[in-house]
């Protein structure tokens, strides 16, 4: 079915003419009456919206050619991310009557690449630690992870070609590993936070989840770039995405230290095949150390996490006390009581660790770590831990994460490639390198 | 005599063989053993490195070309500014014993390019609102401005061509413009910090103080560019700054409403002045309304300094806290006392003033302002006040000083100009045309 096409596919049958944008949305919209009962991957579908913009694209191809290879696809959008005209709630109750009267920066852009809008995905409240309704498609008594959790769902279960995420500690890389799909968070600044609901305006990157990591990079070559209206946008001059192929295998940085002491065996299992593969396809590794300063990374990025938070939340919270769920209380009381100092060490402390960790990547083009402590976790009471991805957040680094096998139990495990600063091309590249070594083909059965 | 050259005639001279580094040297040692008494610029003169320095460059010329227009010019480095194997004592007798071992960033490029480190200039304590010993060249009995004191009394008083200062509030531009030279304060993270003792690392901005907009064109050139030591660094491609001729007049955005209210009357007349001459030339001017986040601009950078400031100085100010001059000690423990909040939101409130201050840039060039709200007051208990410059030094928006006229005080009085982000390359371009149309030609009287 047209619905489980990657976006690099799909957009070639549009071109050719051997796909209609509209057959391509009713293919979405039967999977979803078909299974979001059981998934709850949304918080809002827009189905009107989205068969009138699927109509109105098919439209203009008949005169011309598509506008990217976005035109005609369905994309859904995490619902912290503005979207006009459509609800905003952000996953929390305080929130459920925001309607948002313009599109997030990012969401214009999609829009304007030709996108079709289906609908807001479900994030869990206020993009932090409380989890969604939300399923895991391989195995609904687990959690798809979050907070991008509705996207990570959809994406993997056919309901939409590719979706929005955003991270601030793992919320891309592991509700992308826990439903064995790609997810991709750029570099910080890359891609506009303008119309996003923040967490922590020095830690939130929004970043496709997808199903290749060409789609990926086709959504990130039109979601990225300086923003007038962010002005922690980067300035940088635009970039060109699409994987290319590399001119030799690459040199892979493995970090064993923290990554696989905290690892479960599945997890450090899944790792060693990836490389025993990639090493076949003339991948070097070089076992790399991490600078000192990522010792205390994990509270300094908490710090920084629940004082912005804090800062952001702090009215709403005298106000809705009580509709806050607990995780999200004790951040925002923990943030409370911080002090000024406490903070700007904090700060102070990922500005430097932003320079130290370069250090690692003095002799290798990448990093290799597992994308997780464990698979999807057999509960829907925790989204997982962040810790295998908070470093990179912290530091702004781009990732990718990319699904290497299914566990014993039958979970997907994935990998995760860190690239040096403002590394995405090449990183993009290598990942797509690795992907087709990779092989991964799995579905989640789901009838 | 050649030490009251410019960077650019002084070059000249050298590049044809007229004038030789050693020649410029002895000048500008001249001058200072003749007026160092009085006004007290220098923590540290490095007398026998800046003969040795010049004897290798003017050796080095002798067998082919300058390396840059720096080649050979005595330039005076503030005393927070690490230049290796000279004393670094922040302006403290707390750091008194401290001689680093490598150059600041900025030092290093300065050398690279040629330039002669004459010395450390004086710096208020851990540049700061305590005042130094320093004395306003044009009359002894007033302040030089500060925190880059030292600098800005060594270049009015031909001590060196140029000298480095830094500005967290307004510690470019006030020095400047009490002292009657040009002040350069560029864009947030285009030079870099690295080996710069810091106030607040989201305020900081090192630059050039100088006789000329050309000669602080041919500084910046050095020292800008991205410095990988230095993870808040601007990451854009290197530009050329160096002055180019307009092609038309520039359209110039008057900014009444708060600085007229607080300038006094010698400093509004000096900027009605300059405006006439201005407007003689082909400029426009066009009144500009500020963002309603003005309003809060200065508790909030405030707030966001002393935070920083504290996070800094912790440590150190419960071992020496009697050293701690007065205004320093509150300063510290206004930070020491504030919570993350107030802190993270004044941060979030700068991110915001960022972009709304853009819109005053709308239909104009660049900003006009009176530099200061008055001229260098008759005392050296205070340093005056850095309110019209903070407003850009919170924004990370480049601006120019400009020495306009003399006050029937006898002391110099200055304009501001204000460019729209990055913008440093076309803002010393209209600073220069402005500069050879007020036709500032004063230097004070030290004899």
């Amino acid at each position: 079915m047209p619905n489980n096409l990657t976006i690099a596919a799909a957009s070639r049958e549009i071109a050719s003419g051997n796909l209609s944008p509209k057959t391509l949305l009713k293919a979405c919209l039967d999977r979803i009456d078909a299974l979001e009962d059981r998934i709850k991957a949304w918080a809002f579908l827009d189905r009107e919206g989205a068969v009138a913009q699927a109509g109105r694209l098919e439209k203009e191809l008949a005169g011309g050619t598509p506008r990217s290879p976005l035109h005609g696809i369905p994309i859904g959008i995490k619902d912290i991310m503005y979207v006009a005209g459509l609800p905003n709630t952000a996953g929390s109750s305080i929130r459920k009557d925001f309607i948002p009267e313009f599109d997030a920066t990012l969401v214009s852009r999609l829009r304007k690449a030709g996108a079709v809008i289906l609908g807001k995905t479900i994030t869990t409240p206020f993009a932090c630690f409380d989890p969604a309704e939300t399923c895991n498609p391989w195995n609904i008594g687990h959690t798809p992870g979050g907070s991008s959790s509705g996207s990570a769902a959809a994406v993997a279960s056919g309901m939409c070609l590719a979706a929005m995420g955003s991270q601030t500690g793992g919320s891309i890389t592991r509700p992308a590993a826990f439903c064995g799909i790609v997810g991709l968070k750029p570099t910080l600044g890359r891609v506009s936070v303008h119309g996003v609901v923040p967490v922590s305006f020095n830690l939130d990157h929004p970043g496709p989840l997808a199903r290749s990591v060409e789609d990926a990079a086709i959504i990130l070559q039109v979601i990225a770039g300086h923003d007038p209206s962010d002005s922690l946008s980067l300035s940088d001059p635009p970039l060109r995405y699409l994987p290319e192929p590399l001119s030799r295998p690459p040199r892979i940085g493995l970090i064993k230290e923290y990554f696989y002491a905290h690892a479960d065996d599945s997890m450090t299992s899944a790792t060693e095949n990836a490389m025993a593969l990639l090493r076949t396809g003339g991948a070097e590794f070089v076992e790399v150390d991490l600078p000192k300063s990522f010792d205390s990374l994990h509270q300094s990025h908490r710090t920084i996490m629940v004082c912005e938070g804090a800062a952001y939340h702090d009215d709403l919270f005298r106000q809705h006390k009580k509709e806050y769920p607990p995780g999200l209380r004790s951040l925002v009381e923990e943030g409370l009581a911080a002090s000024a100092v406490t903070y700007a060490k904090a700060r102070r402390h990922q500005i430097d660790y932003k320079l130290d960790i370069q250090s690692a990547f003095q002799n290798v083009d990448i990093l290799l770590t597992p994308a997780t402590r464990t698979p999807a976790l057999a509960t829907l009471d925790s989204t997982g831990d962040p810790a295998f991805n908070s470093p990179w957040s912290y530091a702004g680094l781009p990732t990718v994460s990319l699904p290497v096998e299914l566990t014993p139990s039958g979970l997907p495990a994935a990998i995760q490639l860190v690239g040096p600063p403002l590394s995405e091309a090449p990183l993009l590249s290598t990942a797509h390198w690795c992907e087709k070594i990779l092989g991964w083909n799995e579905s989640p059965d789901l009838h």
